[in-house]
């Protein structure tokens, strides 16, 4: 014991798994990860380091120390770059009708009903919960027009323990949206905008894990052009995230290049919602022009595979953004364009999708012509694009396992998956994780240093 | 009570959804199923029919009856019509590899090791277990080329109450397949084939649920002529299932054609293989002739989308087979060239897989060429293929919530699913119920009226 300091909250040891880069995926063994009192990791000990046995006794015996059971591993939690929260209530129904028809039948009204704070927290505190148990640690919404719904969520998030990054949707355009729901006029949505972020920055100062407020378009084709110079100046006044689609679907990108005579990223750009901090939901029919402006003004791309296999007209190409341009990516869940509110079924969809883009889906073409060569990404990179890729789009410190990182992770037991030899390689195993964990094999979920979620305790009290 | 007298063995009182036609998914809203001794549905009473009070009285009292908890769904049990049960033990891994590689530094090694029967033993049990709790019901199984390791999994289907049919694997060709897995020689294939159905006719007697051999050629490049020919008589001779691989991918659909000069129905054809009882996993290649074939015969395609999107090469263009040609048509999780042991997986992907054929995947196409129209499937039609078109594959009375036809069941709580209206039309919960279910959500499962699984006890003791 002698020369241990206690210099850290806790410690756990444990197998984890963190992307080094999207195509590379490290292991750390049985590590002990020293956890700080502001939540981040501040140390990774190794077995093979001289103070890994004395950091386990001196621990141990100030109870600041876990020991993960056999079969257990640490993954970073996840992180969702789009997901419209309101739609929860819809999700997985109603996916058979075209875009249009699934907006005016069934999106407007439902999003319409969140002017209703009660409707609101039940639908939020439900999707918060539940976005947690699927090892979702950091989300990124859209909510609705409803500023008092929409500071809300960002509420429920703070308390429930989830980094959330939250949008009162700005869609003000009279010919474009319905009348029973939309900002009343620009300056109303401006307006209202500029005290949400000032909400949301004063409730971030009592979450320890960080709510941020969004600048949120819905998309160009229902903001006005005053709406959307706005948001770009109050972005840059609070210097905070922005967040919208760009270049969905056939129709969206058409509509925009009638209006503008260009492609949505350089509308966006025009209007100064391209930034650092920019998230930009789907992107499948970026140009390759538009892709360097995303590379260059450092905007992200919110990747939605499963919302896009219903309403993306193609696949956006991810290995073509990632490895020629070095667009920063990440997953969306898109819910309820997507069913699913788990990035572990957008990992799989990824990968899919990506084959699927690379060998192409009509047999009657030759198979010479049928798909996009080098369209595959690996298993590696759609984990990426759920963790380390989510953190960088986001500029946070989030999602590897890394000095200085926040301890956002999720615990998954292995034990109810296929894996019946004891020589079971590492890769294998993390592969298993990837591609067959239920929400029930995570057994705890942890953001900023806290547990959110676990398992065998019914509601969790996350002590502040 | 008067003028009830107890025929059946028992009744379930609740609400259940079965497909009518591919299109159609019918509601049976409180009703109650009687089952009878030999667990088939006797009759389906209505609360509008004159004895539904009296029936539930005199069963309750008798208690021979079942209430349904709110928020308790009946789904027929799910068909999965094309799995390779050893390779469960590799479910989730190595699918970044070529097909080729997959195959021989993985697939082959791995499968060979059931020569050892403790091996297989563990495996099996663990992956019937598995599907069990995702709600399948029946499984038509390849096992691997050992006759006794693939009785063991006949057994254990027999032994755990799931209806299972199984194959011993041929695959003979020298020149295919490696020389540490493979028969021996034609004739000991189809000796070792012919045990095995016997053995497994034998093993049906004391088997309520049923378990059915079934011959199974790999596919047509991994046997030589006299095991090809040898196996369709076998079939004959003891008019038993058949099943095999047929036009998987550009490689598979290349290499019949340069062998045989036609495609592989019409080789499978000529060797006696495609029957009323046949099953065909992937058919991504079929020509419009090779479709016809498929309807006249009676032989069905077990479409598995989710390995397709790896190995397939191209989406099967099921809404042409289903309304074009009315082949009969089931659901494959192709474990493990697709991961999931799940049917509601292999559901959704085969709407998302549909949709990305219609739309197509390549944004460089404009939208007119981009995909091929009339593709996609509904819902409702991807969970006809899961239940009833599963059953008519199989030509089994299974799939439906119908007089005469089997108990098997799932029943489905969504109190976890994002339902917030105590109006939420039934139709939407049943897209939830198959977007958003989650093992965990299958609280009891019942095969031949026997309950096989249920959530709240450990290991359950089938009665037999
Ligand atoms: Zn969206
Ligand atoms: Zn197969």
């Amino acid at each position: 014991m002698k020369g241990v300091v206690i210099l850290f909250k806790f410690i756990v040891k444990g197998t984890g798994f963190s992307s080094v880069d999207p195509k590379n995926v490290e292991i750390f063994e049985e590590a002990l990860f020293c956890i700080s009192e502001s939540g981040t990791i501040a140390k990774v000990i190794l077995p093979e380091d001289e103070e890994y046995q004395s950091t386990i006794q001196a621990y141990s015996m100030k109870n600041q120390f876990q020991n993960l059971k056999k079969g257990q591993f640490i993954l970073p939690g996840f992180i969702d770059l789009h997901i419209h929260a309101p739609q929860w209530a819809q999700a997985g129904t109603a996916l058979d009708l075209p875009l249009y028809e699934w907006l005016n039948t069934y999106t407007f009204p439902l999003e319409a009903k969140f002017s209703d704070l009660v409707f609101a927290e039940q639908v939020y505190s439900d999707l918060v919960s539940q976005l947690i148990k699927n090892g979702t640690t950091t989300a990124m919404y859209f909510a609705t027009v409803h500023r008092q719904a929409s500071r809300r969520l960002a509420e429920i998030c703070s308390e429930k323990g989830q980094r959330g990054l939250v949008g009162k949707v700005v869609m003000d355009d009279p010919e474009q949206n319905p009348e029973y729901y939309r900002d009343e006029s620009p300056s109303t949505a401006l307006a209202e905008t500029e005290l949400f972020i000032q909400e949301i920055i004063e409730l971030n100062k009592r979450t320890p894990q960080g709510v941020y407020p969004v600048v949120t378009p819905r998309f160009i084709p229902s903001c006005t052009d005053a709406s959307l110079k706005g948001l770009g100046a109050l972005a840059a006044k609070y210097d905070i995230h922005i967040q919208s689609h760009c270049s969905e679907s056939d129709w969206a990108h058409d509509f925009v290049r009638e209006r503008f005579g260009k492609n949505d990223a350089f509308a966006l750009d025009d209007f100064g919602l391209m930034t650092e901090k920019s998230v930009m939901a789907h992107c499948g029919f970026l140009s390759d022009q538009d892709m360097k402006l995303f590379a260059e003004t450092g905007t992200a791309v919110a990747h939605c595979p499963i919302s896009n296999a219903y309403f993306g007209n193609a696949v956006t190409p991810i290995a073509k953004l990632l490895n020629q341009y070095q667009v920063e990516i990440g997953l969306g869940s898109d819910i309820s364009g997507g069913f699913s509110p788990s990035l572990f079924d957008n990992i799989k969809q990824a990968v899919m999708s990506s084959r699927m883009l690379e060998d192409g889906v009509d047999k009657e073409c030759c198979s010479e012509k049928r798909g996009v060569s080098n369209s595959r990404i690996s298993l590696n990179e759609a984990f990426y694009l759920a963790t380390a890729g989510g953190g960088q789009a986001l500029s946070l410190p989030i999602g590897r396992l890394a000095v200085d990182y926040a301890w956002d992770v999720q615990i998954i037991d292995s034990s109810e998956l296929p894996i019946f030899s004891k020589e079971e390689p590492l890769m294998a195993i993390f592969q298993k994780l990837l591609y067959l964990s239920r929400p029930d094999n995570i057994v705890e979920v942890w953001v900023q240093g806290r547990k959110v979620h676990d398992k065998f305790m019914k509601e969790l009290e996350v002590q502040m």
